[in-house]
């Protein structure tokens, strides 16, 4: 039960429905006896900046959850940008400081490399074919790069996103060979759909996961449905597949660790 | 568990780490199958009215309760004010609208009458004593008007503050009976401390109970102790008591009705 002392976590996002955090935060805070409830909070893009003034304004929140669509606006409006946060250009968790200042990092993609590591896939060395520029997209190749990636092929149906993405990553990671690809995404390691596309029945795969080598592991972001047509199809060919459900259970524990309520670890 | 698609209410103050409100919220949605969550934030007066901003920006956000100290700056930043809000000055529940904006109650005086209510006490036809002259106070004396009461005698040992109370009922009800009064409360059928005397062991009695005739109901606002000494003081004097807590428990069912969420009546 919420009693007066609890500390208040957030996530917010436009829809909000949909989300699964309050489930996850609420359930590892009763596990941890930590004094705490995580809520949905919907704040529609026209009001972002006067709900953020708000939520600063709130002495017992410690922190929140940003989705959709507001990753990118909110790292512009928090006090300082840590971790992948300035990289990537977008924020998925702001805390608290101690002066009262909120400070954001993305973990998106730290998320989706704790995710493939429970799995027993590591980057190291490795080479990544990913589809998609935007937001995911940035957040698991820049956490890809920071984990020993060597070698990046960004595929976007628009070239200069795709560009752009991967002049970041080279400026920040100059050792990483990188390439502008096609929709073949033979000849890597990991193949990642890091693009809407799988959201609705009828769209298209965001690249030809028919010419994926048997020995490719093909990873999604989406989570609905837990398995999507790009996975049936690589399962199909032979391929390992990742669903996309993994970025999310591997973040937990990383914003627990941010937020200051990770477990103690054993000395 | 609280999921995404929960509405929120919230208790609003400074401080709110004493408030037994998201308990009492939260049995109730639980109880009856609401899908909500109500929370306690903390907020600052420097703050109010920026956080109010961002409150009225959560979309999700369908009422919250006010306490100490913000109940009468509240009710100047609401959109607009029904029931007792006005007359008091001061709110304690604010609900949210179809159109976005706020409107601002003040149910503590209806939560005192409901709880005496309970205890089979009405105050129709008859006479009261109230020590006190401040917001409890008000809250109580236009409850208490509203009613039915004939009879008001405020004491307050601020006198201007008793008269321009007094005044202010007066004006509302013209028909009720007002007079200033002395600390002794003899002469009435309830007998009422609206002042924080009695929250610290030393404190005075607001009023002589010692005065107070056998058949006076004394009534505390206090909750801590749940017996005063004042209650102790009457009951030792053979006077029935009527603690604190009653009002608090009164007014449940008056803030679900005000926020829509009281259970289906029969038809």
């Amino acid at each position: 039960m919420v009693a007066g002392t609890a500390r208040l976590y957030a996530i917010i996002g436009d829809p909000v429905g949909h989300v699964r955090t309050p489930l996850v935060f609420n359930a590892y805070f009763a596990e941890h006896g930590i004094d705490a409830v995580c809520v949905p909070i919907h704040i529609r893009p026209d009001e972002l900046e006067t709900a953020l003034a708000g939520l600063k304004a709130i002495a017992n929140l410690d922190g929140f959850i940003v989705t959709a669509p507001h990753k990118a606006r909110v790292a512009g409006i928090v006090d300082r940008l840590v971790g992948d946060g300035d990289k990537v250009g977008a924020v998925n968790t702001v805390r608290r400081e101690a002066d009262g200042s909120f400070t954001g990092t993305m973990l998106d993609g730290h998320g989706f490399v704790a995710g493939l590591a429970k799995a027993g896939w590591g980057p190291q060395g490795k080479s990544v074919y990913i589809a998609g520029a935007g937001g995911a997209a940035s957040a698991i190749a820049f956490a890809l790069a920071g984990a020993g990636m060597a070698r990046l092929t960004i595929f976007d149906r628009t070239p200069a996103m795709g560009q752009a993405l991967l002049a970041r990553v080279k400026a920040a990671y100059p050792h990483i060979e990188t390439a502008f690809g096609t929709r073949d995404p033979s000849g890597h390691d990991l193949a990642v759909n890091a693009t809407p596309l799988g959201l609705e029945p009828d769209d298209p795969f965001s690249f030809d996961v028919e010419k994926a080598d048997p020995e490719t592991l093909v990873a999604e972001v989406l989570m609905k449905p837990e398995t999507t047509a790009l996975l049936h199809a690589a399962a199909a060919r032979g391929c390992a597949i990742h669903q996309g459900k993994h970025m999310l259970d591997g973040q937990r524990d990383l914003m627990m660790a941010y937020f200051g309520l990770a477990p103690q670890a054993t000395p």
